[in-house]
């Protein structure tokens, strides 16, 4: 059945399932297919009860769609026990279906020649993304069990940098020299067998492997047989170096609305091809990315343990603990005016609290424009200036606001009223400044900014919102 | 030329850009292909000076790519006076490439008849575009003065709502009877002179157009002339109703790695097909109004103008400030405690910041796992479980941690590192815990989790670290 379905240049998984799970689906909030309630209750049972042959049982029937689904709605425990009972019988296919953290767990739990006889029934970016979870060691001793021809795809791709065009790349594809005829090109498709399964264009190259152009298969079908394919061709190519970058390679493909592109190697020979649907994967990854980084955690941990998910998140709150003792070394610095007036102590963190927020709407702004690339040397000092414009806006809109609440809230503080509307202008606008200038900082450090950036906009607003409205107060009520 | 490059069933934008281009772009850290500084500097000074006729001459030969490119580069200002000077003679192909925000500005500085125009060489999928930033009456107005086809066209599309699969399908695509041979498809293929410009898959219909398969162009390609195309389609087809939302359609492509769908009416009649590079706009969009949401903000403010960023962005900080106002009157009722020991201001923010912190790394996670569904009935209830356990364990470490280091930092102060211990393992387990069901709570109403969570997470984690941590204080030393 692996084989059968193996997925070719395209990597196109196709639609298995039927209308009648189709309809099934949609009644249900979770895309499990067939997989209702009861038959999860039932596997959970019967892995529970370590009946093994039920469990098999239930299995056997479902298409990697549904068991992928079935893996990654188990709890843990559960997950690595049908695992167990399953080994390499299970389906090569659910594989690539499986979320990334899921597919560590269950490969963690799978034994090396399990592993070798599912990994050689896969197409090499699978088995690439299988290995890219091991460690060399590991990696080194699967691979050298590969069979021959797996084996050269999965080191060649294994040699460029992780997230390059050359590990994207599918090294599965139709090409031809430019000065075919169309009749040539037809009676090659016909004839040769060992085609990829599905695929959609042309590539073509002169004599010295450079490319030239692509021609889509519905101009082949409606061209007259003596063309030659260099005058039906699109001329027009932007080769792709294998050393790009996916996050760059992602970027182009939506800039220019690509639907596949050739890649070549330092020579300029073509080496592979990327295609759309390898692009929707790597798009969806860098933007999850950038939410989870934003806010110190990372991807999948849903399908963690709880200790994972707790190591996991611990150096964002340590470093994050750091940006608050700081702050709070600011404020005992001013305990003295607080022990007389402790008024202070409650209005303080209005002040910290806005400018963290502030700050945070232009640093989530501008980590998304340095991602997509809208934020260039063109329009930086602009963006910057209209930043600062908003922070002064804000400002003052928000001082205004908070003298008047605290003149009714607080009647005996008259000054106090003054004091808080200085102290959230000028911190309101410090923050819009820190929220674009800390991203850029980082980003020329060759840092990324979505991971780093809040804990010094947190040190700056915190500390400086303290320090601006408990200065303030001591220069003026003292 | 817009006639000539009109997209078709693929939306497919040819690489118009040469390797010479493609070289300078690669220098540069934009992609403004042949844009240098130079260029926009020069074309700065002329709209300065007005001078209309240099302006028309430097952007002449620019590619739509190129123009777009540049329209996004200029600030607001310049944006505007390019756009008068060309009026009706912009190649309309720029429109599809301009940012969204960027092309409502354009559209806003067009005349009516220059906007009809310009549509009129569009595809209806652009000409909606263009529609969907216009109120209802101008809609009419331009619908109105458009070719009879691409009405037809665009008022089927308006029909559906807006986000909906009807909206983002394309209505141009192959389809044919199921019982017709490769021979007599092939020979459609030849002589059927309206076919789109590009297509991959040809869609095939029983007598009463339902959808019954499709096949892929290689497929037919290397058939047996008089094979039926029943017995070579891929006939597992899963319609996707016109009602749909985007977001789910793009979920369907990328959990079951689709390059194509059919799109059908309420009758089970195939109406149009979607494509997958459809889809990778709508993960894009999706994906980014996630991040913007969660932080207040909207996309595209690199583009906008600072009045309307500064109004874009006062909502959120509004219910902001409610939300610290109400932590602050917590710290009101403990006003006289907090003149008593001032250590306690000095310390009620680390509680609070933590809190925020640890409950905005699961709201993130949260968030993410429902919009892309990893977040069912299936494993709600383990996973609050296991979020609780994690902010019960953040909350033990950080507890420890932060009496150690107030045991040091205020040595006179014994009680209070125990005091700030147990607030900071109650504040931390109370943030996890808030972090899972508030945007669970605010999905079950049919509210955005992304949008509205942040406010609510706040108050709790600022209003109960406070409360916490000064009630513990005034229980255990007055």
């Amino acid at each position: 059945m692996a084989k059968k379905n193996k997925k070719s240049l395209f990597n196109l998984k196709k639609k298995k399932f039927n209308k009648k799970n189709h309809k099934k689906k949609q009644q249900q909030d979770c895309y499990c297919l067939g997989l209702g309630p009861k038959m999860i209750n039932s596997i959970n049972i019967a892995l529970k009860e370590g009946d093994d042959i039920h469990v098999r049982k239930i299995v056997e029937g479902l298409s990697e769609y549904e068991l992928a689904d079935l893996i990654e709605v188990l709890d843990i425990g559960s997950r690595k026990k049908l695992i167990e009972i399953l080994g390499d019988r299970i389906n090569p296919e659910v594989f690539p279906e499986l979320n990334n953290v899921v597919q560590e767990q269950v490969i963690e739990t799978l034994e090396e020649p399990q592993l070798v006889k599912i990994a050689n029934e896969l197409d090499s970016d699978d088995v690439v993304e299988i290995l890219e979870h091991m460690d060399e060691d590991e990696q080194h001793h699967i691979i050298e069990q590969l069979s021959p021809d797996l084996k050269y795809q999965v080191q060649s791709s294994l040699s460029y940098p992780e997230d390059s065009a050359g590990r994207l790349m599918t090294r599965e594809f139709v090409s031809m020299p430019d000065d075919w005829t169309v009749k040539d090109a037809k009676e090659f498709l016909l004839r040769n067998e060992e085609l990829p399964e599905d695929f959609y264009d042309i590539f073509l190259t002169d004599t010295k492997y450079h490319p030239t152009g692509q021609i889509a298969l519905d101009k082949l079908l409606r061209a007259k047989p003596n063309q030659r394919l260099s005058d039906i061709m699109d001329g027009e190519v932007v080769p792709i170096d294998v050393d790009t970058d996916q996050e760059e390679v992602a970027h182009m493909f939506r800039e220019y609305g690509w639907m596949s592109a050739m890649v070549v190697d330092k020579r300029g020979h073509l080496v592979g091809v990327i295609t759309i649907d390898d692009v929707v994967n790597v798009i969806h990854e860098e933007v999850s990315e950038d939410i989870m980084h934003l806010s110190g955690t990372e991807e999948g941990d849903v399908y963690r343990s709880v200790f994972s998910i707790f190591k996991s998140r611990i150096v964002w709150l340590v470093t994050n603990l750091f940006a608050t003792i700081i702050a709070a070394s600011v404020v005992k610095g001013f305990q003295e005016i607080i022990a007389q007036i402790s008024v202070l102590a409650v209005l303080m963190p209005i002040v910290a609290s806005m400018g963290g927020t502030t700050g945070n709407q232009t640093l989530a702004v501008v980590v998304r424009a340095l991602a997509t690339k809208e934020l260039t040397s063109h329009n930086t000092l602009r963006v910057i200036g209209k930043e600062f414009m908003v922070g002064l806006f804000n400002g003052m809109l928000f001082a205004f606001l908070i003298a008047v609440i605290t003149h009714f809230w607080f009647p005996e503080h008259q000054m106090i009223s003054v004091i808080i509307a200085v102290a959230m202008l000028i911190n309101l606008t410090i923050a819009s400044l820190a929220g674009i200038l800390i991203p850029l900082l980082l980003n020329r450090l060759k840092v990324d900014p979505a991971v780093a950036s809040g804990v010094f906009l947190i040190a700056i607003t915190d500390s400086g919102g303290f320090f601006i409205f408990l200065g303030l107060a001591k220069l003026l009520l003292f």
